[in-house]
């Protein structure tokens, strides 16, 4: 009998690796925040003693949801612009707000609220790009939770730093003080091509290759952007990336809702990695991503939800049924995306995409114990034909019991172990209020 | 002061009519399952006493959501069929499975749980389309539930009627046995252009003028569909039911997927209603119903789930959502389809094509007491900038805490008070069982 910390027994296991595989009454056994190993239930209690013991016979555990895509603070602006095209939306509410408002308090209680909702649903790691990395990155790591943190550049000053090369100097800083940090990684994040200009885009990629990080960008998310390129540059953003030389395997590019087939074709031979944002690209009408050709050309497409200001929640869950459903639509074909594919692109492709694919993104020894535990004896997915159809389809984020992250169980039967939710929902109303007087002012 | 059955204090009222107003820290009066009154907080204390009072501060009440187009009982099959076309779903999986397994108790037990779901969703009313409609009916008498049903017609034999003359004869008896209850209505219901041949299209069409009923059929829901009929009939199936004479306010078209601007025109000049149902359009890839053009065109577009087996749940705060973010993504206009017209659609317009607008579909004085209450204080609706906006982008079902139909409170802080959700489970689960042995011995 071999000792371990603890060991969850589920009613299925969906573990991503080995693909299409469902294990039923299965035991997962962790230890020092990894999986040991994924055993029958009855094998596991003859093999393993543990501190912990969960009993999830109802329950279907799936690797942890990550989002590859937010901004975390923004949580604090959900409904503030709805029903608004991208470009009203950011000059006109968005941005003015953002000028008014954005502080490391902000971005600390937003980030709080951020996370709550996102453990809540089932999301152990997010992407994130916003000002103040080093607010974010204090704020996972006291939470515990699993991040990737974008060092923000723009061409513009904000309250973060007032040219690239502030921006730059200041996310290399960041960088260094958190670089140790078992659960918090990097990215360099320059917003935008319609926001950041040829030397600083260049710098940055320096940047993200002198320490190996990912280079995360906005691009090609609406038509307007295409056209303002060519009146500017004569060249689509994408081939000004290109040009530039910022397309590699290195690079995650979000929302890509306009692409020409040699784009994609580009695309995937470049290995650039792909973030879908549906909902976010339907609320704003920004255009679809065609994630089924891109996906049949070998990108690695994952999926985000952005933030809660354009989505109008950070809920995983639905993103990846949207994600399935709308590309259907899209594609005019009912199997494109099916449930499987639409999962791995919510859990290991996500974990490609931030290069931290031989940390988590499945449920294999020696990843770290990252999962998500899901009640299914609800009537709401009831009945059970095929569990995977469930998850995609039916299953909504109300019904995940617990999380646990490299171990650490920080949603224990709904409730977060580490965030005081009182406090983060009573700080939210106060930054409501902060938000409609700033503005009021103006 | 007056006294009357129950006055229901919340946070925040949506009336719906009149349109875009929010009632905050109203009151609802509620007496003999009907609207009294709809008042500040503090005048109701002062002009009413009930014999129950609701306190819901942190609650959104609206008007009773109306699923508008659905087949209750296939819930028994929800997930049966993931990632599959129509056709493929419809003659492998479908029709195999309801050949082997539809009788009265799989229409009365799947009715229940689709029931169950729906009120725990919010759901209030809901227009079916199935077998066995007397069993609909006595169901939805049992439980309390307000309903439209289908007196189904199709060329085929199948276990409720074996040709045209007796699915018309067999729906007239089931009409007249509950034509005085206060809570069903029924429609005449033919399958669709492609299951019904013109002699019994015009015969279902009598019978709903006889009768005083909706027709309710689906009508261009996928692309197959059209080519089919040009083949057969040279004739687009909209135009042959043109020529049949069943193109009229009492017509409710379900899906139109595939529209010409003229076919616009013409279903917003004959009044016919268009029952809308985007997520079992995407699963299936049917194609986009173009709602921001019909609704500009003057169209009735309401909503519905369409099937369990197709979507895969009868959530219409999901659906109102997908609706509202998939139409500005087909229009390309972040401004179509804003929030109140979403809840419009949700709510007033199914009553408006149902033919009960008189009853339901707003919270106004002299309609019935169908409404539900739905808590906003979560983290995941906050913070509140703008409660509509709330309601139709972030709020999940699970928040629904309450439901009254007709003043009757059938959902109890989320305990459904006529229907006994254990049994539903464990019936769903011996159907399930019974489905997969009947298709494992063909």
């Amino acid at each position: 009998m071999q000792n371990v910390d603890t060991l969850i027994y589920a009613g299925w296991i969906i573990p991503v690796v080995p693909e299409n595989v469902v294990y039923e009454h299965h035991a997962i056994a962790i230890n020092e925040g990894k999986i040991i190993a994924i055993l029958p239930s009855d094998q596991a209690a003859s093999s393993f003693t543990a501190r912990l013991t969960h009993r999830l016979n109802t329950h279907l555990v799936i690797p942890g949801l990550i989002n590859t895509h937010t901004h975390a603070a923004m949580t604090l602006l959900r409904g503030f612009a709805s029903d608004l095209p991208l470009s009203d939306w950011l000059t006109q509410r968005i941005w003015r707000a953002e000028t008014a408002c954005v502080s490391r308090e902000f971005v600390a209680e937003g980030t709080k609220l951020a996370i709550a909702e996102m453990l809540r649903g089932g999301v152990t790691c997010f992407n994130d790009m916003y000002f103040f990395p080093d607010v974010v990155a204090e704020v996972a790591e006291q939470v515990g939770m699993r991040a990737s943190i974008g060092l923000i550049v723009i061409d513009f000053p904000t309250v973060w730093a007032q040219n690239p090369d502030e921006y730059l100097q200041k996310g290399r800083e960041v960088y260094q003080r958190f670089e140790q940090h078992p659960l918090l990684k990097f990215t360099v994040s320059p917003h935008a091509p319609y926001t950041v200009s040829d030397a600083p885009l260049q710098a940055a990629y320096q940047l993200a290759e002198s320490l190996d990080l990912r280079f995360h960008i906005h691009v090609h998310e609406t038509a307007d952007e295409i056209t303002q390129s060519l009146a500017q540059y004569q060249l689509r953003p994408l081939e000004r990336l290109d040009k530039l030389g910022v397309l590699s395997s290195r690079t995650l590019a979000v929302h890509l809702t306009q692409l020409t087939e040699a784009e994609i074709t580009q695309l995937a031979e470049k290995s650039v990695h792909v973030l879908h944002c549906p909902e976010s690209n339907l609320k704003l009408a920004s255009g679809f991503c065609p994630i089924t050709q891109l996906h049949q050309a070998g990108v690695n497409v994952a999926l985000g939800t952005d933030g809660a200001a354009s989505n109008d929640d950070l809920d995983m869950l639905g993103e990846m049924r949207t994600a399935a459903l709308l590309a259907k639509g899209v594609s005019q074909n009912a199997k494109s995306i099916p449930a499987n594919v639409a999962l791995q692109m919510a859990t290991l492709n996500g974990a490609r995409a931030l290069g931290i694919d031989h940390l988590t993104g499945s449920l294999e020894a020696g990843k770290a114990a990252d999962l998500v535990a899901i009640d299914m004896q609800q009537i709401e997915t009831q009945p059970i034909y095929d569990i995977l159809s469930q998850l995609v389809y039916s299953v909504s984020r109300e019904r995940v019991t617990d999380v646990w992250i490299a171990g650490k169980h920080l949603l224990k039967s709904r409730a977060l172990t580490s965030l005081d939710i009182r406090d983060v929902a009573a700080k939210t109303v106060l930054w409501r209020d902060k938000v409609l007087h700033s503005i009021a002012e103006k």
